[in-house]
């Protein structure tokens, strides 16, 4: 059943996970250790949120730190998600992570966390949501009429679906737990990609993805994000890997970090001050109301989190909410929205790699039909090359130029307003991407390089 | 010569003062008194910026405490020029400042001050300038073309067209005093709005316009922003008379001020790197290159200080450099900007008032053709009935209704954005500007009203 790829006329097995890494602990150290005793693979590739993350916040250390942490704890080489994917809800997120490493050409097998752990079940479940059958749409069709949010709407639908055809039950929790929503979006990403990539699926160790205390060494990241807060570096030390935990405190010495939502105070604010009813109406999301919510809150808000506590409903999680506000920030419309997650991501840009990685860096230039972006300063000349071959019948790469152009200066754009969050105001003189950084680490011997 | 306004049979002298009070200081009140020993007014109304101010800044402290030292000192009732003309370079403010004089329909003085203090000669200069004659349009475009900025092409222009009709060439040194620019736009507008209003100027005392260091008890604004910055309390109450140096100190305790231009790092950084440069393109005053500059130096300054020093040429002062940023901030266009410019003001909207203010505004309600806001709370009120009766063939005013919702609406954006930079968060939860706030004294008994 599971695919291999040839090269240089041997097989090897390619692990792909997605990731965040918001800050990299224990959990994930778990995580990776369990993927790689599973598939034993040749070689391990990582795609990973860029400066923002899918909760909707920039990363409390930034892309190129988190970098670090990834291939100091086992992965070969770590692609960026674009940046319109990171800040997405499920389905949009595996659109662009699955999409990433689909596209690379060479990743035989993703492993990803889950609360329930049964991949015949997530699939199973998987192949309801991407095959619509006529008696599950007239249901879901029923609850969104009642007033229910989407995901509950879907939910309730599967529920009487599986019900009806005599499925247990309780597998109807996988629909609320966050890493099964996401397992079930990249499942049905898989198929919507026509992959041949073998998905499985490991237990979650430790606290829930959202919980916010620490109960044991195996804290979730927003719990240890609360422990940055308080600036508990001794618990903190306890609760992520050494090398993770030296490559925090250098970033924070350094002025680079920690990065709070809450710094993006004026920069929000001051956006959805200016716009009026209608030009909310044209973000992605902001509708049936929406838009009369955030005018007058924005307005009679003092902060982030008071805005956030005045927009809360029923209805939205704050993740979403903050999703929103990031739309908004960003301007992305619904149009723009729709045609990335109908068309994927356009390029495989690498933020580091080590000496394995740079081997199967080589393979995907030769494999992939999407470009591989080795250095932010080559993302014109590639878009130049795109669009001299858009034309051609035997073109090598399968991007639009335009849309590639659209998602890569998002990302540039993302780091630009991130640099203004760093706490040290210098690191903002600075247009990140621009400047090659890119992370090569020899084994253990780690070093940034300006190539 | 000089035009009386007739209320209920008798005849009254109102004086009109167009300021800024940034703050209001030893300078300021200097000129209020020459100014009422010279025209001996019934009346004195100020038309005075709101929150952001000709330099291109937020003021130091707020439009309402900048209303109660005004009718602390002299003023009976204060209007607030509208937030489109605050921001634009001499002719711009004059175009606005003059406008809410002239409309108020009861102003029959103007007073300002002026290097020179010579009425006759900015009279003669600024007719030049008004009915431009055939010699002198060819002479301004050929300095023009020669690649000088317009300020200095008319000048140069002015001082040749002088020359060859025999005027004394030290008269051209009113075209680079600032107060004397600002008084030959003024002169200029009395003309364009075919005013009666007599214009008056007297000299200027103590430390000029620009001057950054104190050497009187009579220091430039700029200079006393900068005590402040330095949190030389002892010495502002030098140079501020006292119930000014009380209103300014309670703001400061109450955590409303100081507000200084270097607040707006993430505003208008995040703005601008957000901007493509054919957004900039759309901005007033952006073009020729310039929105290369504004691109490019955006994403790689740090802070405001750093992206001006970044910005500055010979051809552009500091000043016009952060009336662009305010611009831009705004999105401002060029077509919107001339329309303000051709319209002007299209309403008289009060800040505050004392007792013989009260009775002056109800002569206002009757005589002028463009609508009193008492309180912001009646802005729509008036503009629906503007709506309704703009095709009336004896309408009451003259008002274009479209134009007049933008303006106030420019306004309360202006607040809003402001309201982010007091140094005290609490009080960015309100939209001061519909929290119906208006000043009202009676005698010296100050209170504030929230009516």
């Amino acid at each position: 059943m599971i695919t291999y790829t040839s090269i240089s006329g041997e097989t090897v097995r390619v692990l792909g996970l997605i990731v965040e890494y918001n800050p990299f602990h224990n959990g994930h150290l778990y995580h990776l250790k369990k993927s790689v005793e599973l598939i034993n693979p040749d070689y391990t590739v990582a795609v990973m949120s860029g400066n923002f993350v899918q909760r909707g916040e920039p990363a409390i250390v930034d892309k190129f730190a988190r970098t670090k942490m990834a291939l100091a704890y086992g992965a070969d080489a770590v692609f960026e998600l674009p940046f319109v994917y990171c800040i997405q809800d499920a389905g949009g997120f595996a659109c662009g992570s699955v999409g990433v490493l689909h596209r690379t050409g060479i990743v035989t097998d993703i492993v990803f966390g889950s609360e329930s752990s049964d991949i015949n079940i997530l699939n199973e479940i998987s192949g309801i949501l991407s095959s619509q059958p006529h008696e599950y749409t007239v249901i879901l069709k029923k609850y969104l009429k009642e007033g229910l949010s989407f995901p509950n709407a879907r939910k309730y639908a599967i529920l009487d679906y599986l019900t009806s055809h005599n499925f247990p039950v309780e597998d109807i929790r996988l629909l609320e737990k966050s890493n099964d929503i996401l397992g079930l979006e990249y499942l049905n990403y898989l198929k919507q990609y026509g992959s041949s990539i073998q998905p499985h699926c490991i237990a979650r160790e430790g606290s829930a993805y959202n919980d916010e205390t620490v109960t044991s060494r195996l804290a979730s990241a927003t719990a240890i994000r609360n422990i940055i807060k308080e600036e508990n570096i001794a618990f903190l030390k306890e609760l992520v890997p050494e090398i993770s935990f030296e490559i925090i405190l250098s970033e924070f010495e350094n002025g680079k970090g920690p990065v709070f939502f809450e710094y993006m105070r004026e920069i929000i604010l001051s956006k959805i001050r200016l716009m009026d009813k209608n030009d909310l109406l044209t973000i992605y999301g902001i509708k049936e109301g929406l838009e009369d919510r955030f005018y007058n809150y924005s307005r009679r808000s003092m902060d982030l989190d008071c805005l956030l506590k005045n927009l809360k409903t029923k209805r939205f999680t704050y993740s979403r909410l903050k999703r929103a506000l990031i739309h908004i920030l960003f301007n992305l419309s619904e149009k723009e929205i729709k045609t990335y997650n109908s068309q994927g991501p356009q390029y495989l840009r690498v933020l580091g790699f080590n000496k394995k990685g740079q081997e199967l860096l080589s393979l995907i230039k030769k494999k992939s039909r999407y470009p591989l972006i080795p250095t932010a300063s080559q993302y014109y000349q590639i878009y130049k090359y795109l669009l001299k071959n858009q034309n051609e019948p035997y073109k090598k790469y399968d991007s639009d130029p335009t849309i590639y152009m659209k998602q890569i200066n998002r990302d540039f754009d993302a780091s630009n307003i991130y640099s203004l969050l760093y706490p040290k105001k210098e690191h903002a003189m600075f247009e990140p991407d621009k400047k090659n950084q890119i992370i090569i680490t020899e084994d253990k011997d780690e070093k940034t390089s300006h190539y």
